[in-house]
């Protein structure tokens, strides 16, 4: 089914896709746009573009594919024809779902969801996922604060004029460096570029330090749980000097991994510590999974690598698990309809593609590939840094969620066209680091081909 | 290929709707939930639910099916390899968008481009539409202020941190019974139901009375044109006080008729007076047509109805449009990557769609049918509001984008039950409307048919 590994024949972006990129610019902006694909002639771990190169995938789209290129488990699916009618009929999923959508929702979201969280609300991005589990969040506080969740007429009449009590001054505290999405409520808790921000009104809410680690963990256990500790200290200070400011901190959001920030790592302490502190304060937690889940650390949630005690509240996702959404506790349901709502409330056929992700991942036993080739990939990454002991540094990764830091941001997107050019996709994040990203077919001998090209690559420096 | 016409078997919700929605309801919230629907069997106008009740669809999925269930067009085309491949392998459009973007971007949405807007940024919903427009506008706006886009370096710093200058604080101005979405940038602007904001902070933005008019609009145009005089006296007003504030009004956002609050008209005096005070103020002008646009008022645009001189900077979309996305002016296309940007930045499967959708809108002939259709809707409306004059009022439309009051809200409510009953699926808007909301499809014979059947449902009051 798959190829034999990359194929290139022309630089990339090659003339079809330079071509078609100035015909684009005519029509929106392409300055993001890297080169144009054959998604029909992609499989699997490979991605074969509009000029007919061939490249080894570990970037898959900004990590949002699950289990690689055309897998004819997913084409099969949808060839069914009560599965092609919830697509072309897009279902208002929160007021007439499809008859099939209760079953589809316990044999695929429900049966992957994190512990202690048995409720789960289907949305259609990761931005959508984090705006609704934030208002949910505040809705959980106010509810909390006055004891029920019947609004004295003053707040009905004030809410609609966005002024308080109706709108209260609630922050969610967000952590630097972190990135939970780019609508306004989002934007607000997300802190890794300036150019995302820049111009863009804001709330006043509370930005804790993330801990800035050394890597290998083993290697500084003690610097950094000090550093562990001091971020901590800070997050507590922050919670009470915005209940004093009167803009209360009603929920704490996180990453179990720092991903656009640029793979920043914690511990599973901290993050416990953490779930503690919240807990002390009666925030609620919010861990947002959007590109940890779905199986790449090689636990299908990042976050239980944690070993939390007390669940978290909510857990929000996207990308690999095609559908956006988030898992809550009970208490974290409105009592009122119509709280968390919009038209489409997620897509059911991203459902329905999700089922068969995860039936082909328990079947193909994906998660434990993914610790296998993770495993290779990080001693890879290790001998690469001591190689090329003046470029990389930091190699750092959980299953095959990994990355490596470059001498500076220059070099960075250097390499990583270089490595395009030899039949990699890579993508960059944070100010100058690389992260992997492959689907959960990315088997050990994927990873030898990309350690060997990579390798090449580094060097032509 | 449609059904012959309504056909009742349980009341609605039926027995199996009933067990599903119990189900459902161990797993996140159903209180919103009307029924569950059996979409394969469903066609055309009609909507098949699990009990196998089958009812002409005057609402179609919250305004969002375009030319009806099942179309054979659209599951055709989505039997071709190569949009089954778009599908499966969910693209991230900003970065490595498929071969076929360009074309179906041209042949598709821009071939319905509204006048003097010749770009288009695609999106997958209604809300990120409208948080990316209003994104559009503050850059924009401060680009304009500072003469250039290069941010200082106290701009950089501070947006990280969500303070001004970085995050100034901008306003976008909006009306009273106008809905743009629930994510919190446009929850902001959005005020209809307390419900739908209360607990959630907000910004302190202006909002400007909408025109409460009365109907039949011919018949009260002197008192309609001095209420419309006193709204956009408010609007300058307001513009001015804002200014004065601190928090600038970047822009303004306008639904065409205002939808989820309850179907409130304005003139195209009115929309093109108040683009003259966007120009003399130099605020961006921003027409929401999420539920107004792709067809149901006769024209392809609602705002197409306004004759505007100068046209609209900013048209956003979504539901029948498939796709979410904003038709844009050159200005207001950022001149740095990444400012406005996700992972998916829509949907191509929805842009395969859409390209069938318009091209059978063409062929056949569906805005004349509309209008045809919205003549005898609007009719009939009329005579029904003479006959049960205890009961409705306000019949008001513009093709089949029509509605009606009902004497209060319980009633209002108890009537669309009553008429699911008998096999026409409604919703309401506002406090006390009824909006109808029909696909493109809905011919005459479809409108009385729903007439006759409205109407026995009231006489049964
Ligand atoms: S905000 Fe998530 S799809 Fe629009």
């Amino acid at each position: 089914f798959e190829c034999e590994g990359p194929c290139m024949r022309t630089e990339v972006p090659g003339p079809k896709s330079k071509a078609l990129q100035k015909q684009l610019g005519e029509m929106q902006s392409v300055m993001s746009v890297n080169f144009f694909c054959d998604y029909e002639k992609s499989r699997g771990n490979y991605l074969v573009d509009v000029d007919g190169n061939r490249m080894l995938d570990v970037y898959t789209q900004i990590a949002s594919i699950p289990i690689g290129y055309n897998h004819p488990a997913l084409i099969k699916v949808m060839m069914n024809p009560q599965n092609m009618s919830t697509l072309v009929n897009r279902s208002a999923l929160g007021m007439l779902p499809p008859k099939e959508f209760t079953g589809k929702l316990g044999e695929g979201l429900l049966s992957v969801a994190p512990k202690g969280l048995s409720r789960v609300q289907t949305m259609a991005c990761g931005s959508c996922s984090n705006e609704n589990a934030y208002k949910s969040i505040f809705i959980w506080y106010r509810t909390k604060q006055r004891g029920h969740s019947d609004p004295t007429p003053e707040e009905s009449t004030t809410s609609v004029i966005n002024q308080a009590p109706g709108c209260p001054d609630l922050s969610i505290l967000s952590f630097m460096g972190g990135f939970h999405g780019r609508t306004l409520g989002c934007l607000a808790t997300t802190h890794t570029k300036a150019i995302q921000k820049l111009d863009v009104p804001s709330f006043d809410w509370p930005i804790a330090p993330f801990p800035r680690l050394r890597y290998p963990l083993e290697q500084y256990e003690r610097e950094n749980a000090q550093e562990e500790s001091r971020c901590l200290e800070e997050v507590e200070d922050l919670i009470t000097k915005w209940a004093l400011k009167g803009k209360p901190v009603a929920g704490i959001v996180i990453e179990p991994i720092q991903a656009e920030g640029g793979d920043n790592h914690a511990s599973p302490e901290f993050f416990r510590k953490l779930r503690g502190i919240t807990k002390k304060h009666g925030c609620a937690f919010l861990v947002d999974e959007v590109q940890t889940g779905g199986g790449a650390t090689g636990k299908f949630w990042a976050h239980e690598h944690w070993g939390l005690g007390d669940p978290a509240d909510i857990v929000s996702f996207s990308k690999k698990m095609l559908t956006g959404g988030f898992y809550y506790k009970d208490s974290f349901q409105p009592d009122k309809p119509m709280r968390i709502f919009n038209t489409w409330m997620g897509d059911h056929t991203r459902n329905v593609l999700l089922s068969e992700v995860l039936r082909v991942i328990k079947t193909e036993n994906l998660l434990e590939e993914v610790k296998q080739s993770g495993k290779v990939m990080l001693q890879g990454l290790y001998e690469l840094q001591e190689k090329y002991p003046h470029l990389l540094s930091k190699a750092r990764g959980l299953g095959t969620f990994c990355a490596i830091d470059v001498k500076d941001e220059d070099t960075r997107n250097k390499l990583i066209i270089k490595a395009r050019n030899k039949g990699v996709v890579l993508g960059g994040c944070g100010d100058r680091s690389i992260r992997f990203r492959p689907a959960l077919v990315f088997k050990r001998h994927h990873t030898h081909l990309f350690l060997n090209i990579f390798n090449e690559a580094l060097a032509e420096f």
